[in-house]
């Protein structure tokens, strides 16, 4: 806890919290000095066999899950044993995570041209407006997936959010089981972040690619997480939010289901409709 | 107005919606077919003097502000002037907007390394960890904010984003005068791209950088918004969501307003208390 009361000064309390003083103002009411709890949001790097290869916003704690999930969700690893080891370099600085291949990335980024923009991205540093379709197989048939289980997934992953909880500044995904069992959620900052490290997760324990698995997200689907999403394998998408044209037009291509505004008792579907049972 | 129904085809009605088909969802209650409409998103192309310089998933419609907006809040540019033209290329393709540069771009991108993940960006190809950093100078003063104003400021954005209400798939920033007049606000499925657009827009009519005008964002306030803020050189940013620990840092080291949460009756300030008034 900090000593000192200043606003504007955050000190990290663990990988995912950092607490600060803020001011509370209620207009006619004044100033209340307290404590507040804050995600926290560092620096990243990803290098890969000696090169650096990315930097990010991210929360810390699960750097090697998020950097091999980005490879993997990315197109750029296929498989576990493409990593032959992933951990952070021996350099002082925590944020930078060494990911050493067996035999190097599927592309070599250096042959694309780079560029430095995104929009909570992902495509940033695809050559080309044709560049932003990764390549992915359609996804494969499932067993129908009942719509009880889509209204149920948010809850079950609202229940493993602590982060959010305590900040409500924490995206998260969550990958389930056709069954409901939920195999792995994480939070990020980024909600790019939040499924990459989920991903990540599951290939460092062998698990890649995903099919039939159907991914949970807190806020809204746009284009690049259903593109992660569908180079994984998932049959489907469970977004709270609004999925934007594109996510819907690819999750049609490539015959997954994709769920949005799942809230309440009901919710919509914008793609693979013939997933669902009933 | 699409004339089949199938689920996962959208069509695009105006820049910031596409309409689509699909089924509504009440387990129990069954299936129902409906029309929506969601955000557009689509990739797109900045090129400076000839060179491609980023893609982005964004939504169209203002192409030339978010452009020059970019190339300002990411401090490749200085003011109006630095423009000479900005506008779709001659190409078929819609989605290329190309910026014609007076002298050229302050930085060249080229220097530095390039790299291509983010996590909701801003960040992307920045050279290292210690570029994340952009220059900027500490917040101009500013006369003192009423709380009052602070609460206002997100119902009146909120009148202004009809994409928002139609879609539930966009988010906004507003800017302000110190007044409590709204002067510009833009929608995006991208946050950065929400206030890019919009410090471009101010931009292009000769209004850069922007002291002591506030922005209002939709979402929450990552260190990449506080810091496109920052280098406009606005007097504070308010937020209806969380800042990130970096957020509340930086807004900190330049002497920034920064206020979360504002919703309802109440908010916090997380840096800059100093301000407001009362």
């Amino acid at each position: 806890m900090p000593v000192c009361s200043v606003t504007g000064v955050t000190v990290t309390v663990d990988p995912h919290v950092a607490v600060t003083w803020i001011e509370r103002v209620a207009p006619g009411a004044g100033f209340e000095r307290a404590r507040d709890e804050l995600a926290v949001e560092e620096p990243f790097e990803i290098r890969v066999d000696g090169e650096p290869l990315a930097v990010a916003m991210r929360t810390p704690g699960e750097d090697e899950e998020l950097a091999v999930g980005f490879l993997a969700s990315e197109g750029l690893i296929d498989r576990r044993e493409d990593v032959v080891r992933v951990g952070a370099t021996d350099d002082l600085a925590a944020n930078i995570v060494e990911v050493r291949t067996r035999s190097g990335l599927k592309r070599d980024p250096a042959d694309e041209r780079r560029f430095y923009m995104t929009s909570s991205c992902g495509v940033c540093g695809k050559a080309a407006l044709e560049f932003v379709h990764q390549e992915s197989p359609p996804a494969r048939p499932s067993r129908p997936i009942a719509p009880e289980l889509v209204l149920r997934l948010p809850y079950e992953a609202r229940g493993g959010q602590p982060g959010f909880e305590r900040t409500g500044g924490l995206h998260a995904t969550a990958i389930f089981e056709p069954s409901g069992r939920m195999l792995v959620l994480r939070e990020d900052v980024g909600r790019h972040n939040a499924m990459d490290k989920a991903l990540g997760a599951l290939l460092l324990q062998g698990r890649w690619p995903l099919p039939g698995l159907l991914g949970c997200l807190s806020g809204r689907a746009g284009f690049e997480l259903v593109q992660k999403a569908s180079v994984a394998g998932l049959a489907g998408v469970v977004s709270v939010g609004a999925p934007s044209s594109l996510a819907v037009n690819l999750a049609g291509e490539r015959g997954m289901l994709l769920c949005g505004f799942v809230r309440g008792e009901s919710f919509n579907v914008y793609a693979g409709a013939d997933r669902l049972s009933g």
